[in-house]
């Protein structure tokens, strides 16, 4: 943290102009993601990061404590993935993977995925991000039973409060219904199991089982290509799955010749302590989906990781799909770097501390009666209200009152969610899990 | 081109060796696109690139003719965009763009757009790529029809041959059978126009024209959202418009108050010699789309233009949609400094001069009987063979003949296609130009 200090006030203030000006000129020219069309606010302009730490163009700094969209286990200001950017660009910077055509980066990087991942895992294919990730599994899936002789087995399970991009397929496969609404009609053929979640501890793996037996029933298991989910809700909460519910929906789904997509777009690569989210929760998907920690954000890059079933089922078959930047070989070098790091500084252990020193710390405000549930695993963690019709209106003010303090937290509708870098140091933790309880303890 | 051969016995046989390991690795880990599951094909591995030439692994060269999946306007192997990724990294890799927050290069870049573009284009939306955009350009025109009180004007107007990417909604709208087979129930509501392709000049924009006025009639204008098309098909051939064609669409199109969304993922950036490729067919898109030959591929990049007509039926809407990596500094930064290079070496007029020179050397094998149509405009070009039932055999057949030459073209079902980067010199050019006739005249 060895930045220095604007010093004189003239630089102050031509950097305080500068700021004025890209304000604007980002207020008349950009559509930002959930901003209101036509009504811009005022931006907030980052313009520095360094490990757990971020600095606006005021020259004001933040704790980070999301990792902008929980992509950064990393941190932010590695010289050595720019370098890592830099030497690819001057070989070669692109050319497709569309048929033949390979790189070295990227044959590298799907080798060492392979190594990492849970030992049914046989193949990758590349992408540049979650919500393309979850568009080629659940293609992937319904190919793989199309080729199998099984056209009629299209229909995708899904699950409410859970969030799996914003393309026509992983949109209609979200189940947040603010998400969706105005863009219909929306690819058919999902349907949508209760939001796993057991406030404060409550056991509703029975009923949870219970419903997906049932639902099975209803749809016909030979109508069903795939159930997918994320091993922890994130847009939905920061949610850890209820006891012993992943094992047991993937006993359900095997006697019924369902696959299972794992979106592990956030829990992969070290966020909940393993490089696969899967292993912490003892289930071995058909596909996982990743992306975020694979290259820490630093170049857009995602990877789908393909399993003996599917694999089978779809021997044979050729997988008409792609994006064109499928397999990059500057994302896979930034990739191949990014897991350096996470392996050389014992980062996955992280996870469990770090998570396990901000969980205890933020625990307490269970007691405010308009706490609804603290809760997390490794380093992911939400804090939910309960104002009743205003509580997306009381996570917002957290979320503002703590930036005006210095540090970045997130509300995702009715929960305050957490998921800090791997680096943070404790000292920064503390700092964050104080201003966050200051602030819902006045929300 | 100084870049020394391989000079000694040893390093050819070490080389060879590496060689035969990632290919081996290669066939093991990866899924590419449009390969067979289970079926790897022997790669080809390609490492460095200058200009309008790359090297596979082997150290054998090959013309560009293709610019990979058509991206890179500017050539291969630019020290600068190296350098305007590293220096964006070291400074800030990456922050979401969601809500207020932002950077500065997206910033920059979207001003620098928005003074590229037609007059009535307003503000942007970043993106990773060509599907993303496609996507959000579709879910755009539906929620400001949607947000105007009109939801019911949900269909989208696509066209047959027409290509706008492999997710959930850019599929959809995608009119190549083969490409859409297996994935269904695919996202309702688009509904397929004529493919706009008179062969040898034949003026088909009357029927064009009229079947459209005829299909708005039957479906009701009332239930249309948007029409989405490619000034000039891509995929589908290297179709060039019919004479007159995008006036007369949009003039139907605006007397019923749908939205026109042109998809300049290839034709934008120079590839037909403007920034824009609606400027060259006189039309103004209420919604453009980009990516590709915006970063030159160097960063996934792409950007959604939204112009007056549709910011004004979704002022004050929520526009909840958005990809993690949206505003990517790094991507943007690459962008700025590769719209420099486009306008510095003045790459645009480019296009129709050197698109020219490969056209005239190309028209001749219309001569052949079994050469359906050679076509083009400014860097996009297709020679189109017929050869009845074997015809994409006949165009596999050239793509792998012309490869053992030391020549890249791309077999795009009928038609070859021809996209070069727009920096290849006349020297190149004939080179392509030769051993494509030749193996066409053979074919």
């Amino acid at each position: 943290m060895a930045i220095e200090q604007q010093t004189t006030t003239e630089t102050g203030r031509e950097n305080g102009d500068r700021a004025r000006r890209l304000a604007e000129l980002d207020a008349r020219t950009v559509i930002h993601p959930h901003s209101v069309i036509g009504s811009p606010a005022e931006p907030m302009i980052l313009e520095r990061g360094q490990g757990a730490v971020v600095w606006d163009v005021n020259g004001k700094s933040y704790i980070d404590g999301t990792c902008g969209l929980w992509q950064c286990p990393v941190g932010h200001g590695r010289r050595e993935l720019a370098d890592a950017a830099a030497e690819q660009i001057a070989k070669l910077e692109f050319y497709s993977s569309f048929g033949d055509y390979s790189n070295e980066p990227s044959i590298r990087l799907a080798e060492r995925l392979l190594n990492l991942a849970p030992p049914n895992m046989r193949r990758v294919f590349f992408t540049n991000g979650g919500s393309e990730g979850n568009e080629t599994a659940i293609k992937l899936a319904r190919l793989a039973h199309h080729h199998a002789g099984r056209p009629e087995r299209s229909v995708i399970l899904a699950r409410t409060g859970g969030y799996h991009g914003m393309g026509g397929g992983s949109l209609a496969a979200t189940g947040i219904d603010r998400l969706r609404e105005g863009y219909g009609p929306l690819m058919p053929g999902i349907e949508f199991l209760s939001k796993p979640h057991g406030v404060r501890g409550e056991d509703v793996t029975d009923t949870l089982i219970a419903e997906l037996e049932e639902r099975i029933e209803r749809i016909g298991a030979d109508r069903i290509a795939a159930f997918v989910g994320e091993p922890v809700l994130g847009v939905g909460g920061m949610v850890p799955p209820p006891p012993g519910y992943w094992p047991r929906v993937q006993e359900v789904l095997r006697r019924h010749g369902i696959l299972l997509i794992l979106d592990e777009i956030v829990t992969a690569f070290g966020r909940i302590g393993h490089w696969f989210g899967c292993e912490r929760y003892d289930v071995e998907p058909d596909i996982i989906v990743t992306a975020k920690g694979l290259s820490s954000g630093y170049i857009p890059m995602g990877a789908v990781l393909a399993g003996d079933r599917v694999l089978d089922l779809a021997d044979g078959a050729t997988f008409l799909h792609g994006f064109t930047y499928n397999g990059h070989p500057v994302g896979a070098a930034v990739a191949l770097a990014n897991i350096d790091i996470l392996e050389r500084e014992g980062l996955l252990a992280e996870a469990d501390r770090l998570g396990g020193r901000l969980l205890d710390a933020l625990k307490p405000l269970e007691g405010l009666d308009h706490v609804l549930e603290v809760r997390g695993v490794g380093m992911m963690l939400g804090v939910e209200l309960d104002r009743g019709a205003d509580t997306a209106a009381a996570t917002a003010g957290v979320q503002a009152a703590a930036r005006a303090d210095g540090v970045i937290v997130r509300a995702s509708g009715t929960t305050i969610v957490l998921s800090p870098p791997l680096v943070i140091d404790e000292q920064q933790l503390d700092t964050l899990a104080g201003v966050l309880t200051d602030h819902v303890a006045a929300a």
